[in-house]
């Protein structure tokens, strides 16, 4: 999504230039191109598929909207693997209109979770349940911290469920930290992601997601924290930025690993 | 700041009108009005001030800086000693420039309290930290959640710091109630404000703030945790938004007042 104006191939050919060598990857422009032909296309430039996002919007209330949601679910596990990551990424979803009731949309979430669960594990897939920035927790997600994430991912075993960390969604949280050594404890950071915080936020606030360096955000100290709590996995830098979008897309991706290199590697 | 739109004795007339007896003032239209003429003003329509909105902004490094911000806040004691109010609202001021560093930002308003408070108390006049939503925490108030705010407010006496719970900055917090309970048996809940949570986020996250009824927030449930925690005091609808900004102002305060009735009293 940093470089969402790439065609699938162009980003594999970027990639390859810029010395990237895992993608993470969102489903629209996959089930575009088609599944297997991204996996393909993917696996013979040596890339790795680090995540698929996104399942989740678990929050249904509707029988028939909720029956619809594990199954759209059930063919983002299988995507995932068939696109040969073990990582599924989840937005669990807002309120549901007119609701006011996040308790029972949290509790709505882990039933989703018990019956996707098994269903990825049996595919070789780890849910990676993702608490997004509280600003989002009406409309997109109410799961909005690391310890509300953690609660829901624990009910269930590791190898099935754990979480997404996310510099953009806990860097305001002072107890983030301690959350991330408890997910790093249980095995649970299912993937690591980058961005940074700058302002004004953007109408709608989706699309303010700032390039690394740019913002407030102390990228290696998070860093710092999750390897030491034992993360040895991919990071990924998930950047929604209309500014970038509008930029040469290979040129984006360079910006990115040098940032990378400056503020985090 | 509801009724912005409104002169003070505009606004004072029509409190008189819609039956409210108590008004939160910001510093600039009293001043502008003069701050005792708006004391007089205030009192012979017999309106209380709830609170004063605001001092803080304390997260400078720079000394100077930080001596004028002490010498700022002093007035505004000053100010709302002045209007006969005992509660000064706090907002902790954002990163300095170029700074990442949270921490060091809240140590600040710590060394910030530990001489307002006094000077405070002894006026008359109660400092109530406010948290604001994380969506702020770069650019206006680096303490996010109650439990931050208590934290810092509770290394002084709660006669000098308490805090200001507001339902827009806290209502996704899960750990919240426990923490407005913790507030309340502190005696630390120095004024408690009302807002909806409504979507779209316009840019620059600050006019935002929903009418009582139109959002995501169950109110009354917010309100039983103030008033379970022991919070007798007044509640204040603190609301920016440019679309009532834009209306008549008479008419807004009445359609508050009748929203209020049903969300919340």
């Amino acid at each position: 999504m940093t470089v969402r104006q790439l065609s699938l191939e162009e980003l594999v050919d970027a990639c390859a230039e810029s010395g990237v060598r895992g993608v993470g990857l969102w489903r629209e422009p996959v089930r575009a191109h088609g599944v297997r032909a991204t996996a393909n296309l993917v696996r013979d430039a040596g890339l790795t598929v680090t995540t698929l996002c996104r399942g989740g919007f678990f929050t249904a209330i509707d029988p028939d909207a909720r029956a619809r949601a594990l199954d759209d679910n059930r063919r983002a596990v299988d995507e995932a693997a068939m696109l040969g990551t073990d990582t599924l990424v989840l937005v669990s979803g807002g309120l549901p209109a007119g609701s006011r009731d996040l308790r029972g949309a949290r509790e709505r979430i882990a039933d989703a979770l018990g019956e996707l669960g098994p269903y990825a594990a049996g595919r070789g897939v780890r849910l990676a349940l993702e608490p997004l920035h509280p600003m989002y927790a009406s409309d997109r997600c109410v799961v909005s911290t690391l310890a509300q994430a953690l609660d829901l991912a624990e009910r269930f075993p590791a190898e099935q469920v754990g979480v997404a960390v996310d510099t953009y969604h806990v860097w305001w949280d002072d107890t983030a930290p301690a959350q991330i050594a408890r997910a790093g404890a249980g095995g649970r950071i299912h993937t690591f992601q980058l961005a940074d915080w700058t302002t004004p936020l953007p109408e709608g606030v989706l699309t303010g997601r700032g390039q690394i360096g740019d913002g407030a955000i102390d990228i290696r100290e998070w860093q710092g924290y999750v390897a030491a709590a034992g993360y040895t996995g991919p990071i990924e830098v998930e950047l929604f930025n209309e500014g970038l979008w509008a930029r040469d897309g290979r040129e984006v991706l360079a910006e990115t690993v040098r940032r990378f290199v400056e503020h985090a590697a």
